[in-house]
């Protein structure tokens, strides 16, 4: 048996980090995959970082964590939905439960007759990459949310400064 | 400093084990990343495995030889090689140093200024990809041209059986 | 002489058949075609049902309502309006003549010198898709609005459920 | 139980036609299909004609033969084989039963738990696609080869020109 | 030393020029290049037209002022940000300088060590596409606000009735 | 009336040069745009130039000749010749003419009604791109069949190393 939790990481943050880390101690023998969802896009509003940036996240959190067993693979989005299961399995290993809070990923996988989870979510209000998009554009706090590690990364790659030019009505 | 291997891995053979080996072995400190080119491709007779069927392979055989701290990334094709080098960059974290025995990825990434090397070719005659699929299709010995781990895994998805119909002329 | 009716039929409905049957009333002797728009999506608030679906659909109303003599043929989208005319005239058997409501069709059909009507609708608040999806999510009367055969397979595909999680906002 | 006949139908032969012909009389009460593949291509030597071209060949073929109730549906190609399947089930109503003599269509059908048969090939030397296009562009005999609505239509949109033109080499 | 000015010019109207003659004046000996952003879009409420014919109505306009020597390249869009350096860089000859006034363009073009400027804006309220594209479909004055040379080739290719229709609502 | 000649330009060689000549000579009065195409493509031995390459050459040739009053225009592929004419009319300004030797472009033109013509090809077994490649890889030579400009440019980039490595079979 082999996990697949697939997301955004927009960027990787102590909810996604929460995440990983209690699923990892619920089933310490199954490997657990991470696929790095709209991996094709970058500088814009909703998704930031390129899928390199967002790996480079993630790779460093999850050493800083000891939890670094965890391969990281990009997905790029293929527009057609009715496609998405096929996709998935042809571009990950073998996998056969899936963890997500997306609903749609849930019915598609649940068609193809996968096991789904959800994992829960912490704290939505404030680990949630939407907001910290916010805070990282207006100046808000932002670091208290992130894996040291990720924080670090933001700073040395100047993601308040891009953030604040891809903001909507920004010019 | 990062060094990737690019390649297609179809399928992965003990000469790519002996190129990983070595790089390694040179440079213990500098990680390794393995990008699987032409990753969308699959059920051709160029690339009759998927993405997910070689990252399985190749994470089996590295493990299998103890060398299994390279990260493995599928890399879809995109058609235009003047954006290649700014696509790789895009999909994989940070990298300084190429290694490619390729005359195409060569020519891009030093035009980009990278450090390119080309790793040692091990016996070209037996561990050649288009060879070993052509023994796989024609049933010659193929086997103990691959990591223990590889074998297994081909004979487990019936590769013989898909190359064979995927052979040009099949019918 | 052949007709044309395109549209994305997100589910056919009753207002749909009536068009249908009206024109075959109206032109007994020209064909008529149906196109599928946006055949390639899917599993979307605005595009819920495959274009496979949406043929069984429209094929099942059709029989049912004794008009099954309209080929039914899906049309992906293609990005690009100013081809849009020669890509349907590439994909469908030759028309002259081309019913439909969207001004953006009615448009590039003419400038190509296509006949266009505009086929009258019918009861507009009770008969359009987009409501009809609110109701199928909400909960709301929807099997009066639909062919019987479509809202039979609506039930069988479970339909309600899947509009549920693709409203905007679901989670 | 439904039936799906996938070709690419350059053009449409009296090999396909004797195909349809068997199969209607072999299983009367189980609808047929007929996709078109490569419904995206056409002007070029392997494909000449549009998928609207082929559609109307194979209906006017169809109904001289009193076969007329097979729905006829294009299916553009994806490029990614591994999602082929699914794409195949998102295009098409529902279908059990797979007719096919390629082999790799043989193999993705058969990997995803169809029905696939072969339907006997008539006189390859006479009914075969690529033979009846040197034909036509060669100035050889193709007339006999196509059921007459077919031949008629090929003289209508001067196919022998068309297929001179493309012909590898021309200039 | 080559200047490229990118927009996309929907349409080009006298704030456009303003800028072309302010470049042309402050720098005569570095040619100028015009980028048609958006080039694949067209018959959209955000891009009313082809490149076609923005080429032909700033090619009008470039003339009557007499600036004719700046070439103009249409430039279909990418969808990958990452890429778009490389992306532009492929498709124009060589080039130091960037004008633009849009934060993520300065952005990309920044970071690949490009000299961007920003030239000023002349009266945005009424030199702006947006505005310039109600006021199309409204009926507000817009001729006053295009060089002659567009103003007549808008009335030529009736573009009010073309915006009425394409604006959102319209039906 | 305007004029177009479409072609590749890999590279842009005397031949091509005395098309446009002839061409400017015979209707000084007609406009003449060239359309390079394939100018996605790049870094292959088909194409090796980018269309920012192929564009400085023609730029560089036509100065050099005292014919600059040619605008060049890129042209990406698509892939539906279907859609081929209503393509290339929505990325260029209006024409009326085409000059090509190309049979598939003469078809498709003519089937929409433009005036098409051949230009007398030149001196073939000298001025034809392929040869001219095979040139450039092979060190045979070249510089005397191209314009001068050209010449420069293609050894300011290295043109001879480039084509050695693109050259099918190089390792």
């Amino acid at each position: 048996m082999r996990g697949v939790l697939i997301g955004r990481f927009q960027p990787f943050h102590l909810g996604h980090l929460a995440v990983v880390r209690a699923l990892r101690a619920a089933r310490p023998a199954e490997p657990l995959l991470l696929g790095i969802g709209s991996a094709q896009a970058s500088y814009t509003w909703e998704n930031p970082f390129t899928a390199g940036e967002r790996f480079e996240m993630i790779d460093a959190a999850l050493r800083e964590a000891g939890l670094s067993d965890c391969p990281i693979v990009p997905l790029p989005d293929i527009e057609r939905h009715a496609q998405w299961v096929a996709y998935v399995e042809s571009m990950l290993p073998p996998f056969d439960r899936v963890y997500t809070n997306n609903p749609l990923t849930r019915l598609l996988f649940e068609r193809a007759r996968y096991a789904v989870e959800s994992p829960p979510l912490v704290d939505r209000a404030r680990f949630e990459g939407a907001r910290i998009r916010d805070a990282l554009a207006a100046g808000g706090s932002w670091t208290d949310r992130l894996p040291p590690a990720v924080a670090q990364y933001l700073l040395r790659v100047d993601a308040p400064q891009r953030l604040r030019l891809l903001r909507p009505g920004a010019a």
